[in-house]
């Protein structure tokens, strides 16, 4: 039975701390949040204690640690999970510094903790399914790779205004499973963007509607097309062509009813955002990390996952700014090397 | 916080069982199976203890019991429980035979018991929905009925032997839910029926595809084609024909994805049988029941709704028999009296 | 080049005629109305002479006729070109009597002229290849075929007087199709109807609603689900369950858009009516006919296709009338003989 | 009556001559082919008279012509057309050289003739409903259009070699398609492109599989995704986003079958390439240049309208070059002046 502590009782913490309950392989021993209320409130929910970080850290029957707190918290914990042999399960992102990301990635890589970047929808069954058949060579080559990804309406400003942009809060997610489709590293980047959603956030130096490009050394291509507003819903789909065929994944609906009356056949509209969308890869994720804790030799997505979709991200932004193709070579560093402190 | 019994830990006690657990507002303090190396896996993993029938409804802390054992007990330990005073949730069916579901749906009224037939699909969120948007007039007047409803495959001969034939233990849901979703009581029922799926069932007695068509008091209609076998899984769907316009209720697939080949353009078949398909509606059947014992005012599936679906089968029964289009009014009592003993 | 002449210049005579125009392999050389102002406009349009039926008969020019004059001129007709040699082609039905059409089907036999009774829908590409991907084995055994098939609004009720009632003028298409796919004779008929839609139609003796099930001798069964109105367009759909399988043909819609708004996902209806739904129809029946006449080796609808779906409906009338299933060995001849004149 | 001629008797002067022939409002009165064979048997088809080009613009009967000849003769075959005062009616591309087709456009806006590039795509039904849908603010604002378009198979690398290329051959038809969905002109291009379906296609200096993104004064954007080759048929969707929602239109499908079987659940292919999916649009866009000639107002895809893609073909062209986002007021004029010679 493996020992977890949640760092963070918000509203993510909330999804992961419930789904450990109903993890029958894990135990939830501590949790901690800044803000007591969140802290009291979800502690007396899953019937277990609170302790501070340092606690947790210095905690021998603690195995590992759920990262669910503030952005800016993510990378120092990290580090100090890793100072302190605990394996971590970080809510992305690592940090919106590249360069603060590559020391946490240097420092994980030259510790032997097992460590996850939760991508989410990377354990949605649907697309895992999809990534599976492809890699099985059902469509045969990879050739071009469409995400589409829209979200139902824009966060608050003042989110925007710390979210990093959309590129490094929103777009991470598909530049991610872009690379886990492709099966290949992305070259080149290119972007374009705009301001159409609400003139607030372009005020608050963001963007809200944006496509992508990108091309692999093999000239495999990629594109995504993301807006922060979608008034029908969560808009979650991707088409993978390939030399022998295409597969498509498109958006999980509310239920299964169609009407046909005098103005039209109508059905129902995609799951509204990504609690719902996502509710059963949020379960997932949490059971692949703790699958690996109890010795299952899986693939999960990595810290230097993290670091590579952050580069794509950097490198769009780029693009934007410079009106011109950016080689992934350009931002970072190909291969971030353990720290050997 | 409910306190319940199960009486039956085989396949559905278990799903029952482990959906008590599942639900904040109800506890399982107890169950019993008479083949033992059941009860005492599902105590087991439920936390419970064990306790025969007698003791359960001698146990003045317990509320209710989920009915869950073995057909030919239903009846009875129905009765026990009314005599008890405990609420009784009961797997269908009662019984199979009209006469004694009568004597128990009699008692039943003249108790004072929460009591509920459990008609998983009238529970599964999308055949509510539904009945919710039919009941509320999104279709003008209900005018015809269509219940698709196949099996993957055949249940084994043995099954098949005492299971009260097709029209009593598989139709029955689909008269079920064409009474739910009519709004109205059916008066005639004409039905046809053949073995072709396999020569054993018509050795047992049994056919394996039926059509069934009703007819209720305004001339509304009813149609239920059945088969024991669809190759590609299980089929329930639902079409309702309204004087503005026609709703349906398809199948839920295994996943979104959709490939495209020369070979053509191939989706996912439907979710293979009904512990997949009805695994939401299972959890909210139990959870309306609990909630009913918790003072929720709730229209739940009645004893007396089993008692209408059987009439309907045994009807049916009699039209293949006789080649004549049977009135309900010939089966049984249009309205079972309370037995006031 | 095959020489045709045209019985009646009415809204069904426009059809075929326009179609001859668009048939390299046929010539339309004359045409008759006893309305004068539709025989002028048609002759005019399609550049043909006007004759009269006896002309027609008597011209030795003419290799056949197409009879698309009032119902109750048909028989006549069609008599009339077997005893002059011609080829017919007739739109349903050859009469609404039995008996007269028993007689017409018997001097058909006798004759050695080609024959066709337009079912236009055995035509319509997709319920073509659905009937040749059965009868190749793709679903292997049928066992159930079900017809949905519904108008979008009921005709003049002056009409619904002089059509026969709803199972030998609207119907009479669902039974075809269903022997079609059955690939087998049905032997027990029984149908349930209502009049939902128009009390006018009650009035004028008819129904407008109707379920049917039939039973072929080794035990295949078929539904048909017929309304006179379904508010948003022509309903015409099939299944076909076999032991392998299941094939289905959907409406054709009125083009490939779907709107995706906070309202929900609303796609395009069915194709309006008949009209537009067997435009490609009407063109491929008449160009089977002309095919025929031209030696190639085609199974068209015959004139006894025509009256074996005329036993079906009044088998179907008859179970209405008194509550029971109905054998088709009842009603008529199981086959016509050749009326040796 | 409109009179026309036709210069070209290959596969799409095939299609557009026999469409004349469809149409009550025009007459094909002659035609013209350098290759024997082809004049000879298309003229006997359609039952018109061989003239030359020279006899055709010196005919005052002569009303307009349909320019279906070899793709380098089309920017001379117009001037003449002008010069002689004849409308002309002309397949893509007006020429490859931009210089040349910015000459043309020049010399048709000083003229009086009524002329049309025939992009069949606007005149498909679907793809006409979605821009007036769109035009008629039925999602607000457009924010993103999506197209994408992939051909079958490959064309033979001789064809390949004096295309143009993928931009100036295939794309400039999802060019015009974005700029007429977008309501806006584009003003800043950015493409990438490889060669992963045939290596003799890069043999011959070309690619076969592309991405665009687009850009319009306001913020528009716009993205296409291109291949020479989609195993299981002809690829053609548009998706746009707006203010208020999303218009999609999906492929036309084969037949309207669906198979369910332990397999999966298969439906039709899409229409295998443009001779079958465009059908419909090749009547219709001749049928609007007729009905302009004979008075009518109508919008048609202007000459210029062939400059404006082309422009963004070589802007495209130009990013895969040199890795740069181009701006499209770098490539020609923006607004080609009338030649007034």
């Amino acid at each position: 039975m493996v020992k977890l502590a949640l760092l963070g009782a918000g509203r993510i913490g909330n999804i992961h701390g419930r789904n450990v309950l109903l993890n029958p392989e894990a135990e939830l021993v501590a949790l901690y949040d800044p803000y007591q209320p969140n802290a009291d409130q979800l502690s007396k929910v899953l019937g277990c204690e609170q302790m501070t970080p340092q606690q947790m850290f210095a905690d021998p029957t603690i195995d590992g640690v759920l990262v669910c707190s503030a952005t800016d918290t993510h990378a120092d914990l990290i580090e100090q999970a890793v100072a302190a042999g605990k394996h971590v399960f970080c809510e992305k992102p690592i940090d919106l510094s590249l360069p603060r990301v590559q020391e946490v990635v240097a420092k994980i890589k030259a510790s032997k903790i097992i460590s996850m970047l939760a991508f989410n929808r990377r354990f949605d069954a649907n697309f895992a399914a999809l990534q599976q058949r492809i890699a099985a060579g059902e469509i045969g080559e990879v050739e071009m790779v469409s995400v589409i990804s829209k979200d139902p309406s824009p966060p608050p400003v003042e989110y925007i205004k710390v979210s990093g942009g959309l590129f490094r809060d929103m777009t991470i997610h598909d530049f991610d499973m872009a690379r886990f489709l492709l099966g290949e590293e992305v070259v080149d980047v290119s972007a374009q963007a705009s301001c159409l959603v609400d003139a607030a956030i372009s005020d608050a130096g963001d963007v809200d509607t944006a496509l992508v490009m990108m091309r692999t050394a093999s000239g495999k291509l990629a594109q995504i097309s993301n807006s922060r507003r979608a008034s029908f819903g969560y808009d979650q789909r991707f088409e993978v062509h390939g030399s022998k065929g295409m597969l498509t994944a498109t958006n999980v609906n509310e239920h299964t009813l169609t009407s046909y009356t005098e103005a039209g056949v109508t059905r129902a509209k995609p799951l509204h955002f990504f609690l719902e969308r996502y509710e059963q890869a949020y379960r997932s994720e949490l059971a692949g990390f703790i699958s690996a804790l109890n010795g299952a030799d899986l693939v999960l997505p990595s810290m230097d996952d993290g670091y590579q979709a952050l580069r794509l991200a950097e490198a769009a932004i780029l693009s934007v700014q410079q009106g011109r193709s950016v080689a992934v070579s350009e931002i970072g560093l190909a291969d971030v090397q353990p720290n050997r402190e």
